[in-house]
């Protein structure tokens, strides 16, 4: 259900411009699903409703069930008609004329719904029952996707890749809200604190806001387990805390962040020279994320960074560019230097390469290159994550091909000496600009003196 | 990904006694799915993983993917191989072999899931994906179910009513939990505070335990809107909050508990007379949870205790069997009395009436006992909630059709004396044993001075 406080708040002028704006480039008939709740054990308990981010971007409300076609003028959103008993049960629901009212949009019930015309494009929604809805109202597969399809998405992407003033103020909330979540988590951390404990007081700080997060929290002292939804350990003395958590605005926007801050409150000597490379890597990346730049180029800057901070300490030998060219340094920095932002974590990653990757560009077969999402030339208004980091990851430590890839060029008697790292990341939200990059989650500290004078406080 | 800590905790005879006791009285060969995960706003972006109930009370683990056969002896768990990447991303994962010594169980990959029999069973997960993947393994369609797929759930249903002792014991965490998640929301309540403030309480107590909710919590100053997920709104002097939040353990088990505070920690004259009336009804309806009663004489004995009540108040008007017989009580108080409680929060209600219906019983068409989702004869072992309710419902107190029904019964002048009420309900998780029923979540204060003392405390 809509609470009547967003209905109040909706801002019909920003979704109309959005509408306007993609229908200048696709001139076609198009379905845009708003998607269904999953049912978590029975369907009367569903997971909370997250609508597609596609209808979200262009309706601005999360209405189960509702369609939006647009149509060159004659645009219309069909929506389930309250029930009879919805009052009963939900209280007072917005009729359709209410959402006309607010949205500006044509209004009709779902069972009104008109045919579509054959060569109809789709922005598919998540989720089984959704599409096959989608497929009987096109009256059609669904996939593999008709070059209509790939027209609207493409026209989709355009859109949602440079952000405009509405969805810049949506992912200023969302880093707000993350940044308090960050702080709440390290002031929450002492010895002896579960991970489960640190998690609630972050997700805590996000739910008192109205908001939820964009994705499964990481909160581990774990943090060479990179995917680790875990939370099950317990903080000790000598840990590193690593915690990847952001907002979900109402209007669905993402904030997504990492700190790495030390259990204690002091990081540990091989830990802070660590500590110093990622983040010495983060600022540098960080400022090369201006108009223009490819951010393929953004990556391998920060694994040259990575690299050379690690000949610095001697867990690296030989020449950086040989490292970063033989993909050494990913042994300790596997994955992507970040991604795009937006309605989605990884925005857009619904529709796969399509959105990360500019025409002609395909992902790397190389490890570590290969899992970066994102090579695009960066524009203004884009938002991306900037985050560096460095694991020792146990099964990439002995995997044979990073074995004879790194040659004698890692020095396993010198890592030794960095045992009491896990996992460190630094990650902060970055918006493109015309000039230099504006860091969304800048009031986050990062440096290590201030984040150790965070724990615990 | 299952913890290593769920793991070594997993105690594999309760679950093969459980599997025992279903192939006692179910001699075919059965389909336990165990569902797949579903995606949020992309396949990677998931909801949190909840395994079909009945997947979970027979194996244990949450384990997506996963299909349990049972075919007499030759009982095999089919579970998605660890993918070669899977440490990277996901740290140590358990091999087929872990999860066969941990449970006891042959465990084999899905991808050498034998064909089943043409009259195998199954029983249902929830989400399109994961039935398709059901019919596909089946080799027939599932719905609508044939005579072995009822007779599955028949035996299913007969040995989940009953709880084991792991059971019980799972529903004695989930009510700590939730009495926990009460009390930090009485604690967080003061005037000013928003719904969401409360409610990040409540659940964050949930949390710091590895728990999460059994269903969407509600907490709010409009208690009349029974179904009110919404957190938009800010307590107020004179405003009670209802707060209808339980805990899902980590086998699955739930809690369910509501109760009603006066935002400044004083209940006023009208609401303390009214929340009396739900209190007594609330306590005396306990008190009827016994072995051999039948569940919807329970109810009923409920809705005399409201109208009488009512009566009292001078709310209500005339005698209170015939109020009750006409369902004028059910002005104010629609709702069932109650429901099975177990692994999910309405258990099995993914089975509908089937589960909460003995054989022979339907669900009466009368307004308010037409809502009673459970009418058995109680059983030591089961376990219920017991939830009676006042609400100033304006959808039902201008309903021509309940006015009718009314006739002159209703006072509307008194009523408007009660204008500070808008919704109160008391609920309790309630086991049912050989003597005298146990309220499992009998630490949570509910009379009136004591919940007062507890609010802002």
């Amino acid at each position: 259900m809509i609470d009547a406080d967003a209905l109040r708040a909706h801002d019909a002028s920003l979704f109309a411009a959005r509408r306007a704006r993609l229908l200048a480039t696709f001139a076609g008939e198009a379905l845009i699903p708003a998607g269904v709740p999953f049912p978590k054990n029975y369907p009367a308990n569903p997971f909370p409703f997250r609508a597609s981010s596609h209808f979200l971007y262009l309706v601005g409300l999360p209405l189960p069930g509702a369609q939006l076609v647009l149509r060159g003028d004659d645009t219309t959103l069909y929506v389930e008609a309250p029930a009879a008993d919805d009052e009963l049960w939900h209280g007072p629901t917005p009729s359709l004329d209410d959402l006309a009212r607010v949205t500006g949009l044509r209004v009709a019930p779902l069972d009104a719904f008109a045919p579509l015309s054959p060569d109809a494009a789709v922005l598919l929604p998540q989720g089984e029952r959704a599409r096959v809805t989608a497929a009987g109202l096109l009256r059609r597969e669904i996939t593999p996707p008709t070059d209509e399809d790939l027209a609207l998405q493409d026209a989709m992407i355009a859109l949602r890749l440079v952000h405009d003033a509405g969805a810049i103020a949506e992912l200023r909330r969302a880093a707000e809200a993350t940044v308090a979540a960050h702080r709440a988590g390290m002031a929450a951390t002492r010895v002896g604190v579960t991970e489960f404990a640190i998690a609630a007081a972050m997700e805590g700080e996000l739910m008192r806001r109205g908001m939820s997060t964009s994705y499964g929290s990481i909160v581990s002292v774990r943090g060479e387990i990179l995917h680790n939804h875990s939370h099950a350990g317990t903080a000790k003395e000598g840990d590193l805390l690593l915690a990847d958590v952001g907002a979900e605005t109402g209007l669905g926007f993402a904030g997504d962040v990492t700190r790495t801050w030390p259990v204690s409150g002091r990081f540990d000597g091989p830990q802070r020279a660590l500590y110093e490379v990622v983040l010495a890597a983060q600022k540098d990346t960080i400022a090369r994320c201006t108009a223009g730049t490819r951010y393929r180029d953004v990556h391998l800057a920060a694994c040259r960074a990575i690299a050379e901070g690690l000949v610095g300490l001697g867990i690296l030998r030989g020449d950086v560019d040989e490292l970063v060219a033989d993909g050494v340094h990913a042994t300790f920095f596997p994955h992507g230097i970040g991604h795009l932002l937006g309605l989605d974590v990884h925005d857009m990653e619904d529709l796969g390469d399509r959105a990360g990757y500019a025409a002609g560009r395909e992902r790397s077969t190389q490890f570590g290159l290969g899992y970066l999402r994102l090579d695009r030339d960066l524009q203004p208004g884009m938002a991306v994550t900037i985050e560096p980091g460095f694991y020792a990851v146990p099964a990439i430590l002995r995997d044979p091909e990073r074995r004879r890839v790194a040659k004698d060029r890692i020095d396993f008697a010198t890592l030794e000496a960095f045992a009491s790292v896990r996992g460190i990341r630094i990650e902060d939200d970055v918006l493109v600009t015309d000039g230099a990059p504006e860091v969304l989650t800048a009031a986050l500290p990062k440096d290590a003196a201030a984040i150790e004078a965070c724990v615990g406080a």
